[in-house]
C-alpha cells in the first residue's frame, strides 16, 4: 500500500494505534503488513516506544509473546498525575458553590467534562487492571460517560440498567429496590439480550450514598449469574458507614456537607 | 526534570499527549519545557509526525502561528476508515435479530460499545468541525456517550438533558413538550448553572424519528438565549419525512423496519 515506512513514521503511528485503543491487542503481523517492515525491527520500534512512554510516565506496554501475542497499551498513569488530579478535583469538589438544597452536592459539570472523565476512568481503571470482565455494568444517568470510560479502557462494551423499562430494550428483567438514601421503592430493569449467563462484570458508578443502586446491580447479576468482580464509583459519602454493598473502591470520600455553614469536605483515596 | 530527550522519545511522547487530546492547543513551550528541547527542534518533531499522521490517514496536526500559537491534533479520518466503518455497522444494524416488537430497533449493544461510539464521533464531528461550539448537548440517555465522544473531539464539556429533574441538578428550566412518535406529553429539564447566556453549542442524540426531543433541546437553548450550530444523530429514520427539526446530520438513514417479514433497510450517508 505505501512505500516501506521509515523509523520515525513508524514510531508516530504506532503510538497512535495502541495509545488510542488501550488494551487492544495488536498482533506484530499487523504492523508489518501496514508498514511493510519485518517483524525484528517492529519489535525494536516497540521497545522504544515502551521505553519512551515508561519513562514520561504516559502508560506502559505489555508485548506478548508467541502465536497469538502481540503488544497492547496498559494507560498506567504514573504517581504524580493521580496526584494533581486529586487535588485539583479536591479543590473543585470543595467549593462551597456546590452546596444544592438539602445538602446535595452539584457533580453535573465534572462528570460530563471529558477531561476529568478520562482521567478518572484511568483512576478506577488501575484498581481493576487485573481482571478481565467481559463488560462494565451502570445505571442511567449520570455515571454513563465514566463507565463507559472505563469501559473502553478495558477494550469491552458498556452495559446500561435502566430507571424505567423502554421499549427499545427489547425483553427486560425488572427488579424493585429500596432507595439506600430516599428509602423509596425504585425499579431498574436489564436488557435480556445485554447480557450471558457466566459472564463476569465491574460495576461503576458515579456516587455511592446508601449504596441501594449499586446493590440493586449486584442482585441483578446474580439473577444473571455473572461473576462481580468489584464495584467502583468516583464519590462515595463517609454517612452512612454501613452501605448496602461492601468492598467498593472510591476515588474521592464526601466526608461531610453542610447547608448551614456552606462547607463541604471531601478527600481523595488514590 | 529529565536528560535531554532524543528524537525516538519526543515522537512518541508528542503523538501520545497530542492524539489523545483531540483539539487541545498545546504550545511549543510547554514541550520545551518537557523535554529540555530547542522550539526549533520541536518544530521538526512535529512537522514529521504532521507528515506520518497525514500518509497514514490518522487524522491532522494543526500547527498556530505566533503567540498564543501552538499545536493541536485534529481527528480527521482518511476516506477509507469511514467506507469501513458505514459498512461494518450497515451489515451489523441490517440484522434482523435487532427488530423489537412494535417495530423498534435495538441498538443499545452499538450505542454502549466504544469501538463503535468512538468511530461514530469522529463521524459526527467532521460534519462540525469548523464551528466552534462552547459545549455539546444531548437528552439522556442513550445518546450520552455518543454525544461524550463528540464533547472530546472538541475539546469541550457535555451537558445532559433530563428527563425528570433531579434534586442533583440544583434549579432548572423545565419545558413539555409533545413527542414526535409517542405523541405523548413529555418534560424535559436542564440545571441553570449548566449553561451560559450567549453561548454555542451543537445538539448531538442517538436517535432521530419525529425529532421532538430534539425540537425541545432546540427550544430549551432558545430560552437560554444559546446559539445552536447543528444536529447530529447516528441514526434518522426516513418516515417521517417532515422532521420537527430541520437541518440535521445523520449517519444513517433508517428506511425500512418490518416486523412481518423481518425486514430492516438501513443506508449510511457518509
Amino acid at each position: 500500500m505505501y512505500e516501506v515506512a521509515t523509523r520515525k513514521e513508524r514510531l508516530t503511528i504506532i503510538t497512535t494505534i495502541l495509545t488510542s485503543n488501550p488494551n487492544h491487542l495488536y498482533s506484530l503481523s499487523y504492523f508489518s503488513e501496514l508498514f511493510g517492515s519485518a517483524k525484528s525491527t517492529l519489535s525494536e520500534d516497540i521497545a522504544i516506544i515502551k521505553e519512551s512512554l515508561k519513562k514520561y510516565g504516559k502508560g506502559e506496554l505489555e508485548v506478548l509473546m508467541g502465536a497469538g501475542g502481540g503488544v497492547r497499551y496498559l494507560p498506567i498513569n504514573n504517581a504524580d498525575d493521580y496526584d494533581t488530579l486529586a487535588a485539583e478535583l479536591t479543590r473543585k469538589l470543595s467549593n462551597p458553590n456546590r452546596i444544592l438544597p438539602g445538602g446535595f452536592i452539584y457533580t453535573a459539570d465534572i462528570f460530563y467534562n471529558p477531561y476529568y472523565v478520562d482521567k478518572m476512568s484511568k483512576a478506577l481503571w488501575s484498581n481493576f487492571s487485573k481482571t478481565n470482565p467481559d463488560f462494565i455494568i451502570t445505571a442511567e444517568a449520570k455515571g454513563i460517560p465514566l463507565a463507559m470510560g472505563v469501559a473502553k479502557l478495558f477494550d469491552k462494551p458498556l452495559v446500561v440498567a435502566r430507571r424505567e423499562s423502554k421499549v427499545t430494550e427489547g425483553s427486560v428483567v425488572t427488579i424493585n429496590y429500596v432507595s439506600g438514601t430516599s428509602r423509596r421503592i425504585q425499579t431498574m430493569s436489564l436488557s435480556k439480550r445485554s447480557v450471558s449467563e457466566g459472564q463476569k462484570t465491574i460495576i461503576i458508578d458515579d456516587f455511592i450514598a446508601g449504596g441501594g443502586t449499586v446493590r440493586a446491580i449486584f442482585e441483578m447479576m446474580k439473577e444473571f449469574q455473572i461473576t462481580v468482580f468489584g464495584c467502583g464509583c468516583a464519590i462515595a459519602t463517609k454517612e452512612p458507614e454501613r452501605k448496602r454493598i461492601e468492598n467498593y473502591k472510591s476515588l474521592f470520600t464526601l466526608e461531610k456537607i453542610e447547608e448551614e455553614t456552606q462547607t463541604i469536605s471531601i478527600k481523595p483515596n488514590f
